[in-house]
């Protein structure tokens, strides 16, 4: 049995969102897959009333307090020991679930992530991973924004952690790593960079391709690209916003008959980060996966499935094997 | 009259690209213009045998020696003396000419424009301005990769000189400026960022609107966004892939009698980096403007008539005036 907790009152539109977006994914699910909605339980199951529910598959897990998305996230995890995140971290570090979802205040995510369930071996502080759209299989790119200024042992960390996941969830064999920069030689640019190439050249466990460029990043060849969370995060965003940027164009300019078109419709699909479903929270001693507060159902029934997959395979324990190894190896 | 250097050497594709792209300015331009063609005479003037000239409106000025895409920067600029960048660089020093454009060497045209014609006082290093397509007007990013590391002082000396760009150059009445962050917040960001913030929130000649984020860099609102080149230049470099990827998609995707539309043909130019003709080299005593060694003609073009106005409108002393008045300011 896979257990996925899934925070009921994180997002912009919760409970409704979440809800709808756990009951999608129940009726796909298997069988063996159960989904325990985290939540003030009177207003999760109005929500749940609206759906013809699956048999057994979604559970209510009451919990009385919800952390805004303006809280302070340390203060905010400590003080609210009945918030739906609190309460869904910690049935996940006792083991009544297998992973966590939330839509919620990310820091609060983040902070509760390495604050109950604990860090690695051999990792500093937990790192988004985000997957980039490209034109043929998507890319990870981490870190997308928990940490700025990291150091070159954290950056390799990353390295090893992303390929790990690209492995388990993406499902990619021997998974090559780029490290972002502003050239591709080997001295360009700063010293926090310069240093991570030397320890990722070095490193035998690695499939390092070595430096790649903005250029790079989306030429659909690369499973894996390592940089600090300050340049991830400006990428991500601006990445986001490209799409709907692209969007605003052809609705603006092109005939609105071809909008229609199902080609437009396969193009509008791969620009969708909804497609995605959501960004794992990497380093942490569990599956936990982070949901913009915007997403939409279908986002969350997706990063449902990407949680399965990251139980099924293992990834956690890979994750810390390979920590494990490499604290050695290091 | 207004005289244009142009690197006739420089580019994939030179000299036939340059050439052409000076003729089809020349074509445009009021008879007050001049374009000046740096490079070996008898290879341009072959070039240039292919055109119909219009009258006295471009000449050939010799240069015997080429600099390379791969060549080290300074070691080329000192040793080529003769070279068409240093050619150019050289004239526009002497005032034979009122700007250079180049699609050469990048490096060499930095470090040439650093060394031959100075910096205004107060600037450290010049800085690439890129200017990003957006749904409406284009938005001015520098530093898009001439520094890495910047500090906090020279951050804010871009701010004020792509404020004066985005007057003179882009017709801009009173200009925003934004930081490039990971969040709006004044605490946000690393060191240098929030020290940055400090300095340019307290500076009372700029219109200075905060942090901005990856996702606020295409809103359209903005003039300048000012960040470190490492970020600039990563930025830049995945803007480009991403309207050659969207491209893809589309070619891939949709109906071949759709890409034929009026509409999509709009779509691609507004995505088509050629539109806005090269990235002014800021801070230095003069206009130099650089392109990609892959640049079109029309590119080539459309930076001829970005160097125009920024001659016409005196763009040169504008930032004279404003980095000296920032100097007793600070």
């Amino acid at each position: 049995m896979i257990r996925i907790g899934l925070d009921a009152m994180g997002g912009d539109r919760a409970p409704v969102v979440p809800v709808t977006g756990a009951v999608e994914a129940a009726r796909e699910l298997p069988e063996s897959c159960e989904i325990h909605l985290v939540g003030r339980r009177a207003e999760v199951e109005e929500a749940l009333a609206r759906f013809e529910l699956p048999e057994g598959r979604i559970r209510v897990i009451d919990a009385s307090e919800t952390i805004g998305m303006g809280e302070k996230p340390l203060q905010a995890i400590r003080g609210k020991r009945h918030s739906s995140i609190r309460v869904g971290l910690e049935r996940l570090k006792s083991g009544e679930t297998d992973a966590f979802i939330s839509a919620g205040n990310t820091g609060a995510v983040m902070a509760g992530s390495a604050l109950l369930l604990g860090l690695h071996q051999g990792v500093e502080r937990p790192a988004i991973g985000a997957l980039f759209p490209t034109a043929t299989k998507p890319v990870l790119v981490l870190d997308a924004g928990a940490n700025i200024d990291c150091k070159p042992r954290e950056l390799r960390g990353f390295a090893h952690i992303g390929a790990v996941y690209a492995r388990d969830v993406l499902g990619r064999h021997n998974p090559s790593v780029g490290l972002l920069n502003i050239g591709e030689e080997e001295e360009k640019g700063n010293d926090a960079v310069r240093e991570t190439y030397a320890l990722l050249k070095g490193d035998q466990l690695l499939n390092f391709v070595g430096n790649v460029e903005g250029s790079d990043v989306l030429h659909g060849e690369l499973d894996v690209v390592v940089c600090d969370g300050f340049v991830g995060n400006v990428l991500l965003k601006f990445y986001e916003t490209v799409a709907h940027l692209f969007a605003g164009f052809l609705e603006r300019e092109i005939e609105p008959e071809l909008l229609q078109s199902p080609g437009m419709g396969r193009v509008f699909k791969i620009l969708d980060y909804s497609e995605y479903g959501g960004a794992p929270l990497l380093g942490v001693k569990g599956v936990a996966i982070i949901c913009h507060g915007s997403s939409p159902a279908r986002a969350i029934k997706n990063a449902i499935f990407v949680a399965v997959q990251a139980v099924k395979v293992h990834l956690t324990q890979h994750i810390a094997a390979e920590m494990a190894g490499d604290g050695e190896a290091a």
